[in-house]
């Protein structure tokens, strides 16, 4: 039968299944969970369940992110178990499962929203961690809903060319665009506390960098990294988030389009994947509660780069919780 | 400036304005109106419309049909005037114009059906005709309503692969599999004399083809099609329809994946190109009362080889009209 | 939870596990088994398997063919439970399940291929019938010799551009270019009544086909079916073949590069896809044992028109099963 | 060193040197000559010689044949040395070359139509006969000049969508889309014995059928095809072309796009593969002097499936050559 | 109708008229314009034209720029009113608009680069200023032609992997390879002030270095700008040009492959999309007349990640003329 | 015939024959030698070899790089005479010939390992410098088992994601994830002078590192490099190596995917092109004896841009020969 890692889990004396082995079971092979973790339903308990979140009716431009969490997870069959750049052992210190994927209706955006929302909270009921793989940035808000039932407002850190802080679009209120405003009139985040990390491109006037602040976020613009560099940009997010209960949420289009061309709204002049990389490990010590990878629309794809970063920011996470 | 063809329109006795002509301006250059027609503000008058609906909110698969209609513009910039397989003079013979697009709310299906219903229905109000490039397949029910205002119930001859005739999909009445379902109820065709031609895959049930059946529709499918050749299938078509005003709607995925890689639910084992074209050709004397071409979703495109298809599928419809 | 089809199986009396109900999970959500079919882990008891063999280490040309399992099952959501061109209804009239991948050394081809042997033959040690998806062509002499430990030696019917009977390439005796030749040295079909179908293409030599005729294989090339037709070339086969168990294998070059592009070693004016499913479906009423689809090769792959293709030939097979 | 198949040469009693032995040297190695044959300076004599001619400067909307010669040659790698549809071994009974490019200025169409006719008289000079590889519609001109100084006037057999004798374009007489209307003036060809087969699409005017028929064309359409079958098309084109010594010039857009996405100026409906193999195939023992393949454009391929048609194409006149 | 941003216009007291409006129309509907702004034929008087060139007559490697301004209309559609980078209003400062492509003829180098020169001085006469959409490089020396008859010699800043100053090729003089060569012996531009930026790649020869200086360019390769810096890169430019009339020219390829991929002589290890963004924005201030963007070659691109930066280059370009 | 460079050889006195004029001939003409230089066969006496090695049958996750020979010369064709940031002739000053590909059999490693050393070793066995072209990176270690040959143990730096010292992988003892192994057993390089350049992503264990230590190597990872930048990076390695003998081995995936997507293992976070190229100009004046790039897999490229950055590193080692 599948031949798997099995090692003792520190934190909660028991043994922790981990991935199929690689020098068992060649990399190509096997089905597709996230990193060839067990799903959910293969294991007794988690610690750490990585969900997809396949919806993208909430998209402006090019859809498709409803293929994302499929294409992240095809994409994650090179993870193997030890993260040198952290020194962590993200499937050997806890327990991660790959927990499949919610059911949103792509019909019904206010209907989605709830049954995200539900889903998510049920994965976390017992305490456990999320990293979400999307689909749209519609899904963060649910996922902040989640996260608040389970640790009050959070201290969110949200990397984005775009701020997604409009107030409305062709009259919908639950869409790609509009989540962190959403999050602010419910009080999911804390105002003093939260930024946007990447910040880039047109915006349609000046003010909504006014009503941006207005709701409490700061702003780390691509332009303002280049002033000071990455390692400061970090000092500062660490200042800003304090140890503060932190949820961070990645919009892959934070990557230049080189980096990142599978995404629906893509914006030029943004981050490289080591700069992303090196922002994300940052974090490391941080009272990281949990974490999404959105807008990844593998129509756009090309050698599964996009999905190979995705993959391995969501092996990031994993590593973070390991530590 | 711009150097169109003109000549004398037979119908109205008035010049009609053609295309933008290749041999003074390289088919490469200019914008992307379909077939390098007038745009509808810069003629006086029209005979037929050429109009895009980037809507694809219906979709149940791979979306993306929202681009088709610039795509497929893109893709029609090598028609010429004259069309040597019906022998026909299509921008001259009448005037055509393209029509821009239509505003579809991405975000309301219900509402983005009224305003397609309402711009096609403006469209035609002067008594002409209309082709329309979707867009997924939910627009055709907007299309049918318009047509029966102007018309009355129509001899409905709709390619696909699939019947699109299910009750309704994750509780949503309006989605590109059911537009014939809700055409049914609403008496928009005329039951003995319509048709799905191309059908084949998989299907839910047996009862699908019942259901099919009771709503009036005759099926010629692939396997029939196989079976009497693409001579007969045009003469039972034509017998079926008689001289009843017709509307003929083509789901490119009637075409094989190989020949319309670029769509939503792709299925093996479909018409040729040249069988496809030969069955349109067929409804030479028809009354065609409009047609639409749906379902190109570009993001799966490769060297517009169904963008071209597209394109000239409605070259066919706007040659029939000249006839 | 996962929301499944369920339904009485006529053969064995008890409930059939079927595809996750594509009512209430979306098709493109969800982890990726074939069809969305269950695991086996995940039943008690099955009819029929659906396994993968990523192994491409015998390959001449394009490798890549390890990659076609998780391919294909990608490719597979879009299977809907009833099968009209057959009337059949393969997931409710039995068990199918999705068996994972075998376990093949990509480092050593006399190990792999014995992996291979020893997987297939306790797939169907209990009297069920398989559906293998490559992997390259080398995967089909294990395959037969764990279909003769079951059914003794088979009528073999072969789709291909290629003989496959070569003797042996850089001293290699297991290659995808020689699995035929094996075959028949280690007698594991019957002779008189095995065929090669859509043969084409260069060869080596002229003595190529004198020696494969002395293998006991009838040749229906492609110069042959177009000769005498689709009708008349399955009533042959049938003849052929009579009513001996027989297995089935499909290299998908035996479509034309147009509708197969993702396979190894292209060969030009090959079938069209819709005659590749008449061919194969006229083998309703047939004592078929198994049957497997290789040479998938995805990097070479667009829009997934292979794997779609590939598909949907594996739920052919699986549909003449459910006769 | 190079192992290279030799063979006794019937024709002229002295040993021919052949293609790179595949069962020695695999096929994806060694340099890129077209069949992996020899290149013209490393024999003795030839009485074949294949010939790229990396032109396009003459096209009129998708340019990118100039890269076509080195894409056939890529794409020949498969080619093996017996062609059993033709029963011919096409690199044993006679010394085929491979004799590189001829340089064709890009900047100056006057000049490189002088430099290939100078090129192409040249190979042919001693007798020989030549495949050349396109490079865009206009160099067939000059090849038809090469070929009238050795033989006369040629029967000549166009496949093409398009009929190529528009007068000029832009002031230019020389382009992709003029050669047989200067071949006409020049009398290049015999006029009555001459034909365009697989013509379709959109034309400038009816009158373009009017001139094309006055220049002695017999034209040979999709629709025609479509009437009468490959079998009765072949009998008229035998027919038309008597014992003349015959030229055949392949616009590879002949096929529908499905089949060659990669060229110029794409038109659906064409015919497939196998049709077009099977018409050239149809020319046995025609007195066949020269061919060419053009209007291969490699940024738009896919798979390789357009420059395998072209090589495979180039195969079939080699192999004619060689009955 | 169609809903457009209307907003005075400081400048002139007039009404501008800007793009279609994003909240009223989605951004993927409508015909492509650049920034979906209106054509010059739909309004009264402009400040700006952007134009597009379509031609690549004079490439020596790739074609297909001849596609560029359609390909970079398409990638422009999610440009919005305000730069934040540069606190611009690119268009509600001024009245920009989208005037079409310029006929060139592609058979005739000289004629084409008379047209150009001729429909670009039209654009400027009434003192606008001009981004132009290319086309190959060709294209900027009757650019440069056209900005002396308006404002006599310009600092030139050519931001470029090559130096593009060769003599000529083939006996042509002007092609890609040679504009500044032809602008030099013309006296187009200011020799002291003048420069290349991102220079890198093979050379002909040593010499070329030396030709290239005794025209007066001053190079900041991207050999230099790694020592230096972006920042002091800028500071150097600025002074280089001072305050004279400045023209910025941008071969795409100044980008490194990863960012720009679909272009015609792709050369490695180039600048990345922040780097020059920061260089272009690093002109605010300077006296700006005019900008070219050129050599975008579609058929190469990948999820219009070349056309996305250049659209957004043109953006930067109009929001540094509206300071 | 050919028109090609010629130049005199300082180190010989005799005449060098360099690439085919690129003003005489266009870049995209001619057989696809590297760099359009002449084949070995072409010329007397040579004093560097490219020679390709096309074998793939050692990778664990994507195949394909036995086509990367072939792809690196035809993206090796806008290679020109003079590199300006080394001030080097590469092609003048030295004898470069491209040595064709080696013949390695793709069923047994074992052979095909030896098959290498010996062709390797024959190319340099007058003293001759050679460059690689792989393949896979088993091929190191029959080119150090060579290179020790002739110079004894080497410094070795090699530059790649991964470290390549896995003991062995399905009992294969050599495969592209263990060449460094053996090369340590065999003491084919000299351990304290001995470096990794560019490692990252995830690792099996953290044990990977110590036995990879204890081998001698000394790790400059992406982090270490973001930390002390390229210069101090480049000023380390040179100290490490000292004056000795010394060998660079590119893995084309020591770049981030957004820079080199054809590639079998791909991990994010990588080098830029710029950043690689720099620091192998920082091997001036080292006493390099040989190099190779490897695992370049062409069915995942696009537009060329890991073919191009390929080609141009061979550029830039032969231009470090020819200072």
């Amino acid at each position: 039968m599948t031949k798997r890692d099995e090692s003792a889990d520190g934190d909660v004396g028991s043994t922790v299944v981990g991935q199929v082995n690689g020098l068992e079971v060649p990399r190509y092979a096997g089905l597709s969970t996230f990193a060839r973790l067990p799903r959910l339903e293969d294991v007794e308990r988690y610690d750490v369940a990585v969900v997809g979140i396949p919806f993208d009716s909430g998209v402006t431009y090019r859809p498709g992110a409803r293929f994302g969490p499929a294409h992240i997870r095809q994409s994650s069959r090179l993870l193997r178990p030890y993260n040198p750049s952290l020194d962590a052992n993200p499937f050997g210190a806890q327990q991660v499962v790959d927990a499949g994927d919610l059911v949103a209706n792509p019909f019904d955006i206010v209907q989605a929203v709830g049954e995200i929302e539900q889903g998510a909270s049920s994965l976390i009921a017992g305490g456990q961690r999320l990293v979400s793989l999307g689909g749209d940035h519609t899904v963060t808000l649910p996922l902040l809903r989640a996260m608040n039932h389970a640790h009050g407002p959070v201290a969110l850190v949200h990397f984005d060319a775009h701020l997604d802080t409009w107030p409305s679009y062709f009259g919908a209120a639950y869409t790609h665009g509009t989540p962190f405003r959403r999050a602010s009139e419910e009080g999911l985040f804390v105002p003093g506390s939260s930024a946007h990390v990447g910040i880039r491109g047109s915006l349609y006037d000046r003010t909504d960098l006014v009503d941006d602040k207005g709701m409490g976020f700061q702003i780390f613009s691509c332009v303002d990294i280049d002033k000071v560099g990455i390692d400061v940009t970090i000092e500062r997010l660490r200042e800003h988030i304090g140890d503060r209960p932190t949820y961070i949420s990645i919009d892959i289009d934070v990557l230049d389009p080189a980096f990142a061309p599978a995404t629906g709204t893509p914006e030029s002049a943004g981050l490289s994947s080591r700069e992303l990389f090196r922002l994300i490990r940052g974090f490391a010590g941080a009272q990281l509660v949990g974490a999404d990878i959105v807008e990844v629309a593998p129509a756009y794809d090309h050698a599964e780069i996009t999905g190979i970063a995705a993959a391995n920011l969501a092996y990031e996470f994993l590593s973070l919780f390991a530590l």
